[in-house]
């Protein structure tokens, strides 16, 4: 990392509101975090935040929680965030492995995770796709009632389905060209923006955990 | 239909000895017709043929039939058959709807469905589509152990996938782009060259109903 943007960085993740920086206090109770009722919904990865920024002032009555495990890109994401006017939105530097010490089952309502990282290659290497059955039975021990999946990368959308599929998770609203699609209120990603005007297909997908059968 | 064509595939329909003239004499008793144990593979809705001709060339050892309505269609499918020297296949003139009056539970050992009708559009056409919840239902109750299905239409897969999904179906070896993934041993349908050709997006998947689980 060249000096300048680390310097900025720091600043950043020193002095930006959103970013709980004493999350460690928090344990078990993040969602007393803001101090009010609203549901809360976490995106794991969220880059250089403007899918959170947005979709946060689209809905001030929900609380958006966005996790990222790169200090740099968290720093952009909370200066986004401050940038574009978010509401209730606020920031942790946290890895995906560690939800279950953070999070007690119920505490989020919806999770997010677009264009993860889709490890390519070796099959040793799917362990860390996000929608890999271990997340997956993660995501359920933390009771999440529903999950939004976008992505970019083919392989890893096909992944995807069949982990899910195998997962007993069921799948709506999917679409295998967002754009085509036209889906009505789809808030873009900066990388889905880039990939999206080169005319690749954005792939997108919900999905609902067993327990939520029947509900 | 012009008066050749129509002389054409009544000569074919008449004469070909592929085609089963008396499905209703076998009705209850269709693998009977191969007089052999080998396992029955049903194509629904063979187009022109050459899927099933040349899957049946690479597959000695299976009985494959394939069923279509629209009898010229039929026509060309037996006569490409026969061109092609196809192993064990033969025809019936069938429509998918009438499946559970021809053939009992265990009789079909795998079954194909290969660029069928879309019917896009309204949701009350979504009935006819063979992989809608009607359709499911049909297959389970003939105990079909897997579904192979191939479409280049997206709106139909994205529905084919929400629906196997919503019937507890599970989804393998899904691609959303057969030619990009290479897939091995993939045999075209007339239509699918055309269309793969053009740059067009094969999707594939393979489906496998609920009482197949932990089998």
């Amino acid at each position: 990392m060249r000096a300048r943007k680390k310097k900025w960085a720091s600043g950043e993740l020193a002095n930006n509101p959103r970013i709980i920086r004493n999350a460690d206090e928090y344990v078990g109770r993040i969602p007393q975090y803001f101090s009010n009722p609203n549901p809360m919904y976490l995106e794991i990865g969220c880059g250089k935040g403007r899918f959170a920024a947005q979709t946060s002032r689209q809905n001030p009555n929900i609380n958006y929680l966005a996790i990222e495990r790169e200090a740099v890109i968290l720093a952009a994401a909370a200066r986004t965030a401050e940038e574009l006017g978010a509401n209730s939105l606020a920031f942790i530097l946290l890895d995906a492995d560690v939800l279950l010490k953070y999070f007690r089952p119920g505490d989020i309502q919806r999770l997010y995770i677009n264009f993860c990282d889709p490890w390519p290659g070796k099959k040793k290497r799917a362990k860390r796709r996000l929608t890999h059955e271990k997340y997956l039975t993660m995501y359920e021990e933390l009771k999440i009632p529903e999950l939004h999946f976008k992505t970019d990368n083919r392989p890893l959308f096909e992944f995807s389905l069949e982990s899910l599929s195998e997962s007993d998770w069921h799948i709506k609203n999917i679409s295998l060209d967002l754009l085509a699609s036209e889906a009505e209120g789809n808030v873009m990603t900066e990388y889905e923006e880039k990939f999206s005007s080169m005319g690749f297909p954005i792939y997108r997908l919900e999905a609902v955990p067993p327990f939520m059968r029947n509900k």
